[in-house]
This record gives structure tokens, C-alpha cells and sequence, in this order.
């Protein structure tokens, strides 16, 4: 298919800018660098789920030679903050160090030493005494009124309610009630490159943090506030960040590196190993979803009900805002007129949790469309045809307070998706396999996901661009957010490109760093295209401006009568009159007496929704229990498919994420609530050759509201597959799975019943 | 004396930013960084003063494991440049290497390696074939027209004819003509950080290049124009400088950096030690300087004519732009209408010559103010009462083109200084002495100098700077200039401090790195306070603007009726109505939907002039030669002193490298051309303990051009104390000297006659 609005950058199929530097291992990361005089931290974390520090002696430890600095509770601030930046609300807070520790790998202590042998070392001589406290690993047991609190206030961290139209009204139409329980697992973001954290703190006071963070902003909020210290004294750069996927917003150990560089008065860098970062990194939360969804028998959806259990950890982190998210998002799919969604988030002696790519709609959705699946069949109905039916359209609005969506085409994903899948021959095959019912048996299932574009409802959403024209012409684009692997920083140099009609390698580019670039809220919440690439539609617009302005003083020419094309501005009445990129920034420099540079900010005041299909054939092994996806069709409503390889690559990890949230990631926690499994030898993620094969494509709509149309892709993309695996699984065996992931001993269990 | 204009910080005695930093040995310089995979080069110079390189071998250097690469000019582009980034000129530039080397200390290959060691081995390894070539280190005999040409069109590479009124009839018109030669020697900027860089290139063809250059952007367009890169690919970062005194602007390892990290694909870090870097950095130029004064009896100088014959060493690098430069100021210091200035540049097979400190200034105005000592002294005046006839006044003109000076208050300092200095007691003592003529003479001398401010007059001068503010009203500064100890920056930071009534600690910055910060000339020709305090002061009163803007609506107020004070935005009508910079900041970000970010160029399009008179009285030992300065006195106009110790700082280390020039420092080479003295063992530079006490003092007038009334300091400084020494020496030993440095031998030699 053929995207391209016109002949120039949109649609054109563009590899990540840092693809090679990355790919032949030139990319330098935070655990590459060195600085002069360089310390390295260790953590101590607890080995216990839940205890007050009687007593932790470091001196031990201290007596070490080589060893520049020991932090505990008892030497750094006690401030309280949220790690994802969230407004300060006690009951959500933690500090650097505490003394009451909350889950098994809370942290104790840390020591900077010459080398990380010597740091290791004297981790294991600091003694602390722990005064064990009663534990909780459930959040259904924690959340017992009588359970021992973990946080003063109760283990009930926030009750969020969101409502629309009249539920229990709404049941009492519905021909049929359903009513399920579904459980997801806290699974790990499995970023290839782990939590690392480089701080300095020179003697004039300021402190400079290198971190592979999504989010350098709040991490430099976060220090400030941590440590008392005005903006102009923290400088926090957001490094290559090696994945992310959500697990890199929250500040981690970039406050404890700070406060070790503090007290050494030298550097300090911090890279956990994966051992350590599994069981602390903040993980997607662990969920219990009750859902209960009256229908017509025409499938029509009068009324649901959703409450989600969710599973905090000892912390909340981003709980808060994942739960009022995940809710928003159940308002924007279906045009159910009666909705109701609560969430009960509940501390338990476990890893804190944060944002993971889709930041509550995996485990939303994967209920939703887990059950629809069984309605639908129970209805006699194909899954697609009741979609169909319960869908928002185009011009739908969120009817709780009229808030637009875009131009949402999410039937058209839908009837896309079926099409390229051939949804009624494999439902066919899947009924022969039934019938058949040999060992191997073939099952077809579907999902859909709706998810928003930036944090536009719930915050202000601002992204930030300097653009600066250099004496030949080419430019230096300083965006405010950082490239995680998907490509933001990239899109926005395509449209600079395609807006000064230039070729991309003449727009070279600096993220995140908050000394150098303008605020951004970072890489997360599907925020690249819509919102950061409308930041720079609005630079590269500002830069055209002021082309023109300096062409027709220079050709001359009325400025409306010039026009950009191939890197030159072009007189439209004289057309042997042009002037290069070149020739316009020496007249800016040397006649208007100007830098051609444009900084600005755009705040994003709109709400655009990406919708997407999948539809996958499973062929499962009744012997093994082994599930073997065989064909996969994913359909997105992108807007404009503004670089369709880039959305393409997005979408297929998106899928090889859904795949293993399905069938086999699950963070393991022994009786103690220790993690069992913090190695990807134990931690099972998908793999290159358990992938099927997979056809992506894009409904192609532009979104008015949207740079060029476009839409993001990001968080969208990852929804769908568990529940269309769940679904397929379920179908092709006649069961129904409430549980991720579905594992072979799972099946096999649930075929010796 | 008090300058402050106000009650802020105009007239506050201000450390440098990064004192602290660089005092603690916190600072990391070029020296200091490791990149991942990082090479170590090391530089063959060519052993002989002028040779054609007949055959260069370089396999056993490529074959010592460990290497990996070799660059010679075999391999690397032979485009010409000019390495302070002068316009193409074939006779004045030079290539990476070139097949004739051209003076001892000339570039013949590069080694980068995985250790210093194996690279210094292979360096050695490397078999050069030279057949050697007539060499000339005296441009009198250089210029010589049966010379051997050192370059294709000949060893003359310029000559340089200035001219005001009509200097044979002035000379006419005169009741007494003098003529004189000067020579002065090529002396080193003896900075204390050698020359260094590191160069990385990707995979991605961006090179990055660390340098502790006084001009990244001059850096840059070399590299750009060396290695056909367009800007977007070539990013260079101005490290601290660990002193440059002019002896880094030019580009002198940066390229062979680059071209070692191009070929061996990993970052490559060139150190230079001292050894090397004494005998290859572009030097001050050694000059023969021929002055013809013509004066009226009453001491009135009615035709001054000026021919410097300018040793350019093998290269011509910086030598074009000083010797216009340097005519230029024998046009702005003294009325006489008949004025004519002509330079010969000349190639010598000695060490290419640059920027130092100066850029012409102390070589013409050692000639003349040597010359003005002696004439007054024929005329039975006093030196300072001549110079009172001659000198421009405030509002005079350069009156070859009406060019306005600024307020220039020369005499002003002339009669402070005397006063400050008790010229006439000093004079008496100088006497007496004379008199007494014991072992032991006094003798007291006196000098003036004026030196430009920028490089408006040659170049349109221009300096930008962002200033952006954060969250909490703290702001970051980033500014295309650099410090390299002369307090630029700091400066910048100071006035913006004024203009928002804010904490200078409230305002951190950014230095030259030309993807993140505006193009600026670089810190160099006396522009820092001038040219780059003036563009501070607009970016300051950009971000006013938009803050009081912000204040009329969020207060709210009439634009007009707010003020900012403290740190706060205060209604003038309503007392009680004010908003915080952080409030202001939020206003500007949630209401306005803007950032607080302004990015500005200043175009400088004036020309003041700062002045300088530099007292000081010597005490010669008769029977040791050895000269010791008892007492000296420094009064300049710098218009309103900013920051007067930052200020003072910069005379007092003016006056030591003056110190130096006058007494002990030169740059001495053997019959071969080869540098005897390429240590600070064997280069004596004027130290501590050797330091006469110095009093400082300003005019402290207003310059109605300058960012609140402020000229620059940074060369002007030097310039007089050579020749006021110099006229100490002559008239304590009622001697004439004509040659630096007075060294005892020389002292001794002329008594002894």
C-alpha cells in the first residue's frame, strides 16, 4: 500500500536514525561511560517482604579499603516523593531509604567503592537486624480489613469509581448477564539493557545525572525534590536508552547514585545486574478483573461493570495514574451506553509496579475481549459481528463528557482484519479441527484495543522542540523527548524533513537532556506522533516561516508567492529565482541579523485515539499442552502511516510482547515473596522462532487532528494479542481460560479435567 | 571606589563560575574523558625544518599489534584550510599533512592505538625518507627574492598598506624625524592545559569532536570543509579550556583526530605532551618592527610610519587576520593625521604563528611606546605629558573612515595613573638614583595601549544565546561562547542576574557545543564583555519581556505598571500584587502554553575602544643584570567595571605574561630550526614570587555601546607593560633597548659596552 500524501517524506519507509549506530554496538550507554575519578555503587536490597530495621551497622563495611561512601536511611533525606512524578500524596510515597522495608528487594543501603569488587564486598558486610513483619503477596488477603498495614492508612491505597449512564439500570435491560474473573500476572518490561545510573556533584553544587531514562523531566523533578535543590543546580540527560517499554520512567536508583556522588564528592555509577533489576524494576502490575457485561441476544451491549483488583506492590508508584488511565479507556471503545468502572489499588509485600507499554489496557482489555469471545460464541454470534455492532465509530465521542476521539475507525480494523486474515475460512478450519479432534488442534481468535495518544485529560500534554539552522543549511533538532528504540526522534526529523522539503541526514538531532533541551513529558503514553511530532510540525513550520520571510527579502519575491521544494525556495512568478538553505541562512545571518532558530512548545489540547485488530490461528499440542501461533494479521488505525516500516517493526514487538504476556512471562515469587526468577534463562520471554509469521496493516485514514494525520502506534499495538491468543487457545480447545499466562502445564491441566 | 550602577549586581566582585570546579580538580578536561573503545593517537613531526617527503613507510607501524591506524597524507584529504578559519586563500593554508614538511614540529603521520605506549612505538616505527630543502628562520632573509620559495608563489604570503593623511609630508612638516627597529621574539601562550581532542565518528557519519577551543565554530567549518561534511554531521564541543591566551583558536590536532577515528571506526584521543605541544602551537609572532616618528619640538607627533616585518613561521594560519588587525590600532590611539602602516607576512621554516593575547597590539605598541619614551626623553618632556598631546579623546573618531571609538577616556587614564603612581616622585627617585649610581638603579617607565572590542571592523560579529527558564524560575543560559578562565560566561550569567533581579546561582549555563548552543565568534578578541555581554543582555531582556507579560496576565497588570524586583514580578499600582519567577514559569506553561525560551543573536555593529596605562618602576642590578619590578600601577577604561574582580584578576595576569614578554620569555631554536626550550624548566614564564606588588584601578566611565556600560578588558591588559618595562629599564640604565626579552645577559652585555 501507498501512504504517501505527497512525493516527499510521508509514507516513506525510514530506518530508526540510531539503527546502525546501535546495531554494530557504537552506541554508548550509561554503563559504558566513565568519568575521571569514577566510583561504582552497589545496593543492598532486604531479603525480607516486610520488616522494621532494628538496627544496620555499617561500620564494617566503612573500614573497607577503597570504600568512599555507605548511605542508608539514617544519612540521606527523608523526603517523600512519588517515582513516576506524581503529585505528592503521601500514602503513595517511598524515600531513597526507609526504615520499615516493603518487599524483598526494597532498598537497605548502598556503598560506593573503587572498583565494583570492593562495592560488592562491602554490601555483604553492612549488618542490619530486620524486626519481620506479617506479609502479603495477595492483594484479595491485603486488602482485608484486618490484614497488618503496610502503609500507614491501610493497604488500600486509592478507590478510583468512574461512571456513565446507570449500570445497575442498565443490567436489568440485558437479556443475558455474564459475570467472569480473570487474573493477570506482573510481568517485567524485559528491556535488553538494565537500570544504570551515572551522578556527579562538582563543587559549585550541581548535580548532573546520566540515566537511560524515558523520562529525564521527572527524574530531574524528582532529584530536585529528593534533595532540596533548585532546577538550575540538577541536570539530568536521558542516555541511549537500551528498551524501555514503560519500565524506565520511574526514577530507580538515580536518587541513590545522586546521594553516593554527594557523599564521596566524586562520581558514582550504578548498573544493576539483570539479577537485581528483575525484582525491583517496576513491573506491570499483577490484576485481578472481575467483569460483569449485560446483553441483548443480538449481541447489543447494554451495560458493563469492571473492578480491578490491582496489585500496587509495597509501593504505588504510577498505580494512581495507570488506574484512572485503564478506566478512561473502557469509555472510548464501545458505545455501551451504561459503563462502570472501578479500581481498587492495594499495597502488598511485593515489587512496586509502573507503567508498562499499554499502562492498564492489557489487563483491561484482556477481560473485555476474553469475554466477548464467550458471549459471542454463547450469543451464536462471530466475535467480529458483535464488534461490530458495540464499536464506537468515527465521529464517536466519549460520552461522558463529550470529549472528541478523532476520527476513529475501529470497524474498519475489524472488517480490514478479517478480510486479510480470511476470518471465516479459519474459523472453518478451526471447526474441522473440531471435528476431527486429533492431537493437534487449530483454533482462530480475535482482539481489539483502543488506546489514547499522550496524557492530554489527565495532564497538560507539552512537548518541546529547538530547532536551529546551521551556515550550510542544515539543521539541529533538540526535541525535549528521547528515542527508547520506537523511533520518536526519528519521526520528528521525517517531518522537519518533509516540511523544509531537505533530505532527513541534513537534520541532525539532541534529546532529552534538561539543561539542553526544551520540557517534554518524555517518551511514554503513545505521546511520539501525536503529540511530540506535532511539537515538531509546529518547529518546522516556525523554521518554513522565517525562510520565507528571509527569501523574499532575498530573491525578492511577495512572501506568499514563494514555495520550498527540494531544499531551495522558489519564486512561483520568476521561476529562474531561487536560494538554497545555505543562501537564506547567510542572509538571516549577514542582512537580518538573526539566527534562524525556533523553540517552541506545543501543548497538545486534543484527544486522538489509535484503534487495532488482531486475529491469530493457534494450533495447539492436546499432548504437551504447547501452543504454536501459525498466522497473525494485525490492523491498526494509525491516522496516516506516517513511516509504515517503523509502524510495521512497532507492531510486530508489540505482538512478540502480547504473545508472551499470554503464554508464558510471569514474574515468579516463592512463599517469602522472593522473585524465583530473575534471569531471562528463568524468565521466559518470547522468541524469534516461536513467532509466527505476521501481516501488518494500516486502515490509512488521515486523523485531522494529528501531524500529518498520523496517530501513535506504540501502546495500541501490544493490547490486542493476549486476549486474541486467550481466545484462540480457548476456542480451539472448547475451554475457558480466566488465567495468563496460558503455559503447557496450564493446558494440560485444563485438558485432564 | 563603588561601581555599582544600582543596588544589584552591576559593579559586584564576582568569582569565575567554574573557580571552585577548577580549583578542586573537579573540572574534567578533554585529558580527563574515556569513550568506550577509545584509541589512543599519537603525531609523527617532521625532525627537519624543510624537506620533501620522498618516501614514508608505514608497514611495521601497522603491523605492531595494537595499531589501529595510520593516517599520513597518503590516505587523508589534501584539502587545503586555514586553521583559524580564514577565507581560502591557497598561499595561506595548509592540508592534514602534505608531502612537504615545512618546519620542524610539521605533521607527517598519526598513529592511534590501544594504548599510548604501543601508539608512541609505532610512531617511532614509521621510516620517513627526507631530501632536504633550503630552510630560512630569519624572514629577513626569507624575503629575500633569491630565497628558496617555502611555498608555491614565494615566502612574502601578504603585505598589508593602511594609510591616514599623507605621511612623507607629515614627516616634512616635523621639526625632528626618529627611526627605529624593534625586534620582538615568537613567544607561547603558555597556557596549562596542552592541546588535546578527541574525535568519535559513527556509524551514523556523525563526527563528534572534544576540544578545549576558544572557537568550536571555526573548529567546526574546518573539520566541515577538511572532510566534506555537511555542519548537521560535525559536531564539536567546546571542552573547558584549560587557558588559551589565543593559542586555541586555531585548529591544530582536531583533524588529525578525526581522520585517525574515521579510519580505525572507534574514538581516538590525542593528548599532547608539553614537549610537543611548546614547538607546534601557533605561536605569538616574532616581528621586526621598523617605526619612522616625525614631532614638532613641543612634542606634538605629526607623522607616524610603521613597518612590520611579520614572521609567519611554515604556515600563514592566523597571520592575515592580525596584521590588519594590528594596523587598525595604530589608527585608534593617537591623533596624528599622518599615519601609514604596512606589514610584511613571511614565511620562515619555523613554528606556524597564531593568536596571542594581543593579536598584533603588543608588538606595535612595544615599537611605539619605546620610541614616544625616547623622543619625550630627546625633547626634555615628560613621557606622560607627550602622550596627553597625542592621545584621542572621548569622542574622537578612527579618521579614516569616521569610524566612532566609544567613550574613550586614554587620557583619563594616563593622568589617573600617574596620580595613583607618583609619576613625578617617581621620577625624582628615578633621578636620584641616577645620581647616586651605585650597584643598584631605579628608573621608572610608563606605556599605553588601545585595544578594539570584537571583531566588528573586520567581521560582522555576533554572539548568541538561549535562555530558557525552568519550572521552579531557575534558568539555564546557553551561550555559544566558552570560558576559558577569562569569566565570559560567568559575565553573561551576571547580567541576565541583574536584568531579572534574580540569584546569580539561579542561572546555571551551557558553553559552545555547536549542536546545542548559537553560533558565536568564539572568546576571543576582547568580544566577552562587549559583544557577548551584549548579547546576554538582550537574550535577559527578551526573557523580561515575556515574564512581564506573563505578570499582565496572571497578576493582573498593566504591562507598563510592573516591575521586576527580587526575584518577583510587582505590580506598581497594587502593592500587594506580585507573582514569582516559579509562578510566572507555570503561568507562562499552563496558561500561555508557552515555554519561557528566547534565543537570541546579538549583531555587534559598533566599535569601542578600551584603554590602558600601565606604570612601573624597576630596580636593575648593576652587576647581575637582573631586572625587579618594585611597584606597579594599572588604570584602564573599560568603561563601567562589571565585575572589577574579575577584572582586576585579568590585569594582574596581563601584566605577568607582560612581565614575561619583557624580561624572560622567547621561544628559542637552534641553527636547525629545531626548539631548544620546549619545557617550562627551559621556557621561563615570569612566576609568582618574581611579581612586582600591583595596584589596579578603572576609569570606571560608562561606554554608552556597552551591555550596561561595560568594554572588555582581556587584551588590552597586556599590552602595555612590555614596553612600559622596557622604558623603566632603558631610563634606570640611560640605555636604549630595542630588543625582547631583557634578559640579564642582555642587561649586562649593553653595560659592559
Amino acid at each position: 500500500m501507498n501512504y504517501e500524501s505527497q512525493d516527499g517524506m510521508i509514507g516513506k519507509r525510514l530506518p530508526i536514525r540510531d539503527a546502525v549506530v546501535k546495531t554494530t554496538g557504537q552506541l554508548r550507554y550509561v554503563a559504558d561511560m566513565k568519568l575521571p575519578r569514577m566510583l561504582h555503587g552497589k545496593i543492598l536490597f532486604s531479603p525480607v517482604a516486610h520488616a522494621r530495621i532494628k538496627s544496620i551497622d555499617t561500620s564494617k563495611a566503612e573500614a573497607l579499603p577503597g570504600v568512599r561512601a555507605v548511605v542508608t536511611y539514617l544519612n540521606t533525606p527523608d523526603t517523600l516523593f512519588n517515582c513516576c512524578g506524581e503529585t505528592i500524596d503521601e500514602s503513595k510515597n517511598e524515600r531513597i531509604f526507609s526504615p520499615v522495608v516493603r518487599h524483598v528487594g526494597d532498598r537497605v543501603a548502598a556503598v560506593a567503592a573503587d572498583t565494583l569488587a570492593i562495592a560488592e564486598k562491602a554490601v555483604r558486610l553492612i549488618e542490619v537486624e530486620y524486626e519481620e513483619l506479617p506479609f502479603y503477596l495477595d492483594p484479595e488477603e491485603a486488602m482485608k480489613e484486618e490484614a497488618y498495614p503496610i502503609h500507614e492508612g491501610g493497604n488500600i491505597a486509592e478507590v478510583v469509581n468512574l461512571n456513565q449512564g446507570d449500570v445497575d439500570e442498565g443490567m436489568k435491560e440485558a437479556d443475558l448477564v455474564f459475570e467472569d474473573r480473570y487474573t493477570l500476572p506482573g510481568i517485567h518490561q524485559a528491556y535488553i539493557e538494565t537500570h544504570a545510573a551515572l551522578a556527579s556533584y562538582d563543587a559549585n553544587g550541581k548535580l548532573t545525572v546520566w540515566s537511560p531514562t524515558q523520562d529525564a523531566w521527572s527524574v530531574r523533578m524528582n532529584l530536585c525534590r529528593i534533595f532540596n535543590l533548585k532546577m538550575s543546580r540538577v541536570r539530568v540527560v536521558a542516555d541511549p536508552v537500551g528498551g524501555g517499554f514503560g519500565g524506565k520512567i520511574d526514577i530507580l536508583i538515580e536518587h541513590v547514585a545522586a546521594a553516593l556522588a554527594m557523599k564521596a564528592g566524586r562520581p558514582v555509577r550504578i548498573v544493576l545486574t539483570r539479577r537485581e533489576d528483575i525484582p525491583v524494576a517496576h513491573s506491570r502490575h499483577p490484576m485481578v478483573m472481575y467483569i460483569r457485561t449485560g446483553v441483548k441476544r443480538d449481541g447489543t451491549i447494554v451495560a458493563q461493570d469492571v473492578h480491578a483488583v490491582i496489585n500496587t506492590g509495597g509501593y504505588a508508584g504510577g498505580t494512581s495514574a495507570i488506574a484512572w488511565a485503564m478506566g478512561g479507556k473502557l469509555f472510548r471503545m464501545t458505545n455501551t451506553p451504561n459503563l462502570r468502572f472501578k479500581a481498587t489499588e492495594v499495597y502488598t509485600n511485593t515489587i512496586p509496579t509502573g507503567a508498562m507499554r499499554g499502562f492498564g489496557s492489557p489487563q483491561l482489555f484482556f477481560a473485555q475481549q476474553r469475554q466477548i469471545n464467550k458471549i459471542a460464541k454463547e450469543l451464536g454470534l462471530d466475535m467480529t459481528e458483535m464488534l461490530l455492532k458495540n464499536l464506537k465509530g468515527v465521529h464517536d465521542k466519549d460520552e461522558r463528557n463529550g470529549t472528541p476521539l478523532g476520527d476513529l475507525y475501529a470497524k474498519e480494523c475489524v472488517s480490514m482484519g478479517a478480510e486479510m486474515f480470511d476470518w471465516k475460512g479459519a474459523l472453518a478450519e478451526q471447526e474441522a479441527s473440531r471435528k476431527e479432534n486429533g492431537r493437534y488442534r487449530v483454533g482462530v481468535g480475535m482482539a481489539v484495543a483502543a488506546h489514547g495518544n499522550g496524557v492530554f485529560g489527565v495532564h497538560t500534554d507539552i512537548s518541546g522542540v529547538i530547532l536551529k539552522m546551521n551556515d550550510d543549511g542544515t539543521l539541529v533538532m533538540s526535541s525535549g523527548s528521547c528515542d527508547m528504540g520506537n523511533g520518536v526522534v526519528t519521526l520528528q526529523a521525517q517531518l522537519i524533513s518533509e516540511i523544509l522539503t531537505i533530505p532527513m541526514e541534513d537534520v541532525t538531532f539532541v534529546q532529552a537532556d534538561t539543561d539542553n533541551t526544551l520540557y517534554d513529558w518524555g517518551n511514554f503514553s503513545s505521546r511520539g506522533t501525536y503529540v511530540c511530532g506535532a511539537a515538531a510540525v509546529k518547529a518546522g513550520n516556525a523554521m518554513k516561516r522565517m525562510l520565507l520571510e528571509e527569501a523574499a527579502d532575498l530573491l525578492p519575491e511577495d512572501i506568499d508567492r514563494i514555495e520550498l521544494r527540494d531544499g531551495r525556495a522558489w519564486s512561483l512568478n520568476y521561476p529562474d529565482r531561487s536560494a538554497t538553505m545555505a543562501e537564506l541562512a547567510s542572509h538571516a545571518r549577514h542582512k537580518s541579523h538573526r539566527d534562524l532558530v525556533a523553540a517552541v512548545n506545543h501543548t497538545s489540547n486534543g484527544m486522538a485515539v489509535s484503534f487495532g485488530a488482531h486475529f491469530v490461528k493457534v494450533r495447539v499440542d492436546t499432548q504437551t499442552g504447547e501452543v504454536k501461533p501459525l498466522d497473525y494479521v494485525a490492523v491498526h488505525d494509525v491516522g496516516t502511516p506516517l513511516n509504515p516500516m517503523n509502524l510495521e517493526g512497532q507492531v510486530e514487538g508489540a505482538i512478540q510482547m502480547g504473545l508472551g504476556y499470554a503464554l508464558c512471562e510471569s514474574i515468579n515469587l516463592d512463599a517469602k515473596g522472593k522473585v524465583t526468577n530473575s534471569t531471562f534463562r528463568q524468565y521466559h520471554i518470547f522468541t524469534a522462532p516461536e513467532m509466527p509469521p505476521i501481516r501488518v496493516a494500516f486502515v490509512g485514514k488521515p486523523e485531522p487532528t494529528g501531524p500529518y494525520g498520523g496517530k501513535s502506534i506504540g501502546e495500541c499495538s501490544v493490547v490486542p494479542s493476549p486476549a486474541a491468543i486467550a481466545n484462540a487457545v480457548s476456542n480451539a480447545l472448547e475451554q475457558d481460560y480466566h488465567d495468563l499466562p496460558l503455559r503447557k502445564e496450564v493446558i494440560l491441566a485444563s485438558l485432564s479435567k
